[in-house]
């Protein structure tokens, strides 16, 4: 309370740093920045407990721009309150290698705790980074030390509230009851179609409050600083709901054309900014301008932050000093190290262990590993029974008031939403002391295909437990059987896909993914049995593909991935017997690991001389990188019992072998046949 | 009113039928079937206006199982009311090439009018079924002549009401006020992974309130058949709101183990079936038996639609006679035929036309087609400006009591909600009069994925008008730029997946897109102008592959798509100049299109002989299936005007010279080089 001119200057410094930049660079999104300036002011410097100097403190409050085109907001708010932004970089918005992006990118620049901007997202993240914070609180807090008691706040549009996968996080975030979370909806009446009553008439709160959040409104957004404030207050003070504040702004406030959709996504003209700078009381003639005492009023916030960090540091000694294990614990899950020697706990097979599902091996890793990864904390987006995800000692994350579980919990129960599931770990990652993984069916990943994406730009290390990974699920039919589903991931860069053919394959997968700090994997698994494999070691499975079965002399490489590797195996005997041709069998469960590998080494998989043919019951798309032919499925798949339609679609010994017959008499002719392997020049990367 | 034992015969003949066939296929889900057969029956014998022998009567009532799991309760009700699925088909659930999938699937079942079990697909469809409706309706209906005035009924889930796709949907539906949309939620209480409350504690009639819905309670759905029968009618009362009737049923009723997740989707214990049939009057010694005062009582009702379709028939008989070029539109449409000529319309374009975007080409196509093509309805997940997706005249479908347009309109604002329209552009689609097409930036498409892979499976006929299609998008940076999205849907079977090169290509791109009447597109568009090419026509584009730029004695093919082309005629001439090589130059703007053409031809446009060369500012993934070697972009993108992306990345004359120097050195001293298309054996389809 007791706001003064010189708020009312940083909120308008604010404003004019966004219309400068975008104006600058000819490109962005002035109208957020310049209506959400007061909301931002009065939490950033009232509220937010931060230290600029060091934006990886974990207690810090934490704060999402699920609004992201609207960034010039958060890269202001970054540089006055003196992260390492500079007045440069704000200029240097949106031009290439810049850290200001025309989205926020949370590997890019510091102090921005999520990549936004695909709609939907960021509410989402935060409902992550909420989860991440309550389950951290309850397992690390102690009676004179809680250490942990950050908020997480969020900023977000009427797009946002339109998407599905924010309906899906805020829905499960009002069932988990996370008092933590406080959302602010710009209610600007705007959109890029124009008014929001075009699409978008629903009773947004009363929705909210179906959730079991708790709504707050403030009128006057654009003048009413007090009333924020209040409104924020009140939000702390509801401990067991989310609280979402529907804020009414004037979009593009201060511009000729505010409060209309012509400010939303277009720079605004000079003679605009002109004016806007008049009113504002700024030099017209001058960008880029900070007043002195806005930097004074801002650094005095941060100094308290850093303040505030030094009394935590204190805290976290005495801490330390009582709580040594659970103090090393919580340093190392931040530096998002493993206990050494973790990987001891990973299962190891012989070809005499029995056939197993490989969704079942998976559950056998977690099973095995959770007791040495506390960090791990698990769901399913109501598949539990089916994906395996939950080891039998494991607690649900849960309110305690609902009698199911507790915050300690490392389970969630994420019901049957996949793409506020993928959105939330993004957030659960993001927050710095969790590794979250979780289960569907690998066709209903495609339905987080937006977050998925996001986990992989924002480098976050998170698991997709995929089982029921191809046609072998039999009778639920086309509807769940994939076919593009590994190729559509396969060619998202920085994403780990792995299908995995044997238990220690599936070690292996699980060694690289919970070992790759900055990338999210993909884990296909089988809902059918599979047998140990014969040459197959978690070493060699580490490297992405290897030589499962080698033999003097070979004619042809099958080459394949998860259930289709035995059905080569067979082959390649079938192909001995009756045909006296002598197969390899290669098997390549990741093709991201397996790329990373020296060429010396894939070509020692993938040999010059011979011709090789792919086999994996999906679409074809991506093998004719590594192999001459390709034996797939391009056509959805069918409902019955899984042999019978392996069988329809010939994924059996004979229609492997027929084909292998095909391929060597196609390529008989060809003198010194090429790897794929070998190329004419380099990827970028 | 009035129900008779024969009605709760029929009700559990619908029970033990699902018992028996999921017994019987050892597969499936036999709870939903068993607790919803009441509702079932009331709504099929007591209202639904059909006729089994003509499933394609254009004004029969929809309706849609969108918790499609339950697919035995939809196949028991066609058999039991006469429409083309056997006692036989019935006892071939989930077994190969039967016409009983494990989830319902339009193509292949009469009477299923969309495909569903991927959760919340089905209550979108339906959205997008009354859409067709009302639409349909406020352009063909007459005075003294209604002849569309259907219903669209639903049945769903808790899980297609967690699902952010229905929320997406179901706003929609509240804001159009869908009178004519009647959705019945099975609220029993048990899930997956067991008791809803573990993750969907929401108050499911407030949301939809908040929505726009009329919602109504019916406590006891395992008896109360007076009360489910006015429920229904006092929703059909309401006009101007689709309506929710919460139906609190006991899932798996009369099993040993009602009321658990033990009946959701595993079939009943041989012991537990025959106490049903016991239970319920039925020999426990036989399976699949119908009682014959089921049949009669259910045939009735069968006779009664044939007659209201009789009926109808002379009612359009009547309406052809005063109103010939409506009725003659009107059969035309559910034909999926077009008008003859319209491909007249398509504009062609010249060389010496100037530059333009691709996404402005699209405009202009719509632009010049959509006159006589009035079965076009088109809409933007608020992108309007940007996809360029609503021509000039266009009036927007929006309920006439808003003022911004009425029902028939043609131009929906779907608001920020890819994945709803792409499911509820599967229900028009579905519906048979209208041929749906919608803007998103094509990296969000990926939102949709789920109703993408849906709208391949179930074979629907819609375009996807997907601007902004790559890195060219420039300042709105990686978030925005797709990378691994032309890859994904390539992988996708039977979707025509686009990327014009300039005008000719466009134009052909929808007359392909609008004439595959079985067979979703994707038109992937720039942001950025795109010059008209030398060599480009619509004939030879329609075959998805061509020679743009031939010559003689050529040492290399450049293969490219879009916006990439001009840069590789470009660097043709600059290795003609600079290297004195002769580079052909190969446009390839739909695979699957191009697939479809005879070996003869697709080798004709990449010959043996010669190494080639694919350019494209993407995943690389698939080009191999037609290049030597691959230009292309395996990372994500940069923030910053769009030449200067391409430069970082070297997508200019030099970049990409460079590289075909490199191909032709790598393979000079290889013999014979073989083009990719030759292949060792054909791939199933």
């Amino acid at each position: 309370m007791g706001y003064t001119d010189t708020d009312w200057l940083a909120i308008n410094t604010i404003r004019i740093l966004a219309a400068d930049a975008t104006a600058h660079a000819n490109s962005g999104h002035p109208g957020a920045p310049m209506g959400m300036a007061p909301v931002a002011h009065v939490l950033f410097n009232k509220f937010m407990k931060f230290n600029p100097k060091n934006p990886d403190w974990v207690n810090r409050d934490r704060f999402v721009l699920s609004n992201g085109h609207g960034c010039m907001l958060q890269y202001a708010i970054l540089h006055l309150f003196g992260y390492a932004v500079t007045l440069d970089d704000l200029k240097a918005f949106r031009t290439v290698d810049s850290i200001t992006a025309g989205h926020p990118e949370s590997h890019d620049t510091p102090g921005v705790e999520v990549t936004t901007g695909p709609l939907g997202q960021g509410i989402s993240n935060a409902v992550g980074l909420a989860i991440a914070e309550a389950q951290t609180a309850a397992n690390f807090n102690k009676d004179g030390h809680k250490i942990i008691d950050n908020y997480t706040y969020c900023f977000l549009g009427d797009g946002c509230l339109m998407e599905g996968v924010a309906s899906e996080a805020c829905s499960l975030a009002g069932h988990l009851q996370l008092g933590n979370l406080i959302a602010v909806w710009d209610d600007n009446h705007i959109t890029i179609d124009g008014d929001t009553n075009v699409a978008f008439t629903e009773d947004v709160l009363k929705r909210y409050e179906s959730y079991g959040w708790h709504v707050i409104t403030v009128a006057d957004g654009d003048n009413d600083l007090e009333g924020i404030e209040n409104a924020i207050r009140q939000a702390q003070s509801v401990k067991n709901k989310p609280t979402l504040i529907k804020l009414t702004t004037t979009i593009g406030f201060g511009s000729l054309n505010q409060g209309t959709h012509s400010v939303h996504g277009s720079a605004l003209k000079a003679d605009d900014i002109k004016q806007l700078k008049q009113k504002f009381g700024f030099n017209p003639e001058e960008s880029f301008v900070v007043p002195q005492q806005v930097y004074d009023l801002y650094h005095k916030h941060s100094a308290e932050g850093a303040a505030a960090e030094q009394e935590w540091n204190s805290l976290f000694s005495s801490y330390a000093s009582k709580y040594k294990a659970e103090a090393d614990d919580l340093i190392r899950r931040v530096k998002r190290d493993l206990p050494e020697g973790w990987e001891k706990h990973l299962p190891v097979y012989t070809p005499s262990d029995p056939a197993i599902a490989s969704r079942k091996l998976s559950e056998t890793v977690l099973s095995k590993i959770e007791g040495v990864l506390p960090e791990l904390i698990g769901g399913s987006a109501d598949l539990t029974g089916s994906n395996l995800t939950r080891w039998k000692s494991a607690n649900d994350f849960q309110p305690p008031s609902t009698g199911l579980g507790t915050y300690a919990g490392r389970y969630i129960r994420y019901g049957v939403r996949e793409h506020g599931m993928g959105a939330i770990m993004n957030g659960i990652a993001a927050y710095g002391t969790l590794l979250p993984f979780s289960g569907t069916f690998l066709n209903f990943v495609s339905y987080a295909a937006g977050a998925v994406r996001l986990s992989a730009l924002s480098q976050e290390r998170l698991i997709w437990v995929a089982t029921h990974d191809s046609i072998g699920l039999g009778e639920d039919g086309p509807t769940h059987q994939p076919i593009e589903t590994l190729a559509h991931f396969r060619a998202l860069p920085n994403c780990l896909v792995w299908r995995p053919a044997d238990g220690n394959e599936t070690s292996a997968a699980y060694y690289v993914a919970l070992t790759s700090k900055h990338t999210p994997s993909i884990i296909a698994l089988s809902r059918q049995n599979l047998p140990q494999l014969e040459g197959s070691t978690i070493e060699k499975a580490i490297k992405g593909g290897y030589v499962l079965h080698e033999v003097e002399g070979a004619q042809i490489s099958l080459v394949s991935t998860g259930s289709e590797i035995c059905i080569c195996i067979d082959a390649a005997k079938y192909l001995a017997e009756k045909h006296n041709i002598k197969a390899r069998v290669v098997s390549i469960p990741c093709f991201e690991a397996f790329d990373a590998q020296s060429k010396e080494y894939r070509l020692s998989v993938l040999p010059d001389g011979i011709p090789s043919l792919s086999v994996e019951v999906m679409s074809t798309m991506g093998w004719e990188r590594y192999t001459h032919e390709q034996f797939g499925l391009n056509r959805f798949g069918a409902s019955g019992a899984y042999k019978d339609v392996y069988k329809k679609f010939e994924f059996t010994t004979e229609g492997v072998s027929k084909r292998a017959v095909a391929t060597i008499d196609f390529w008989k002719d060809v003198p010194n046949i090429r790897s794929p392997i070998n190329r004419a020049f380099q990827q970028l990367i």
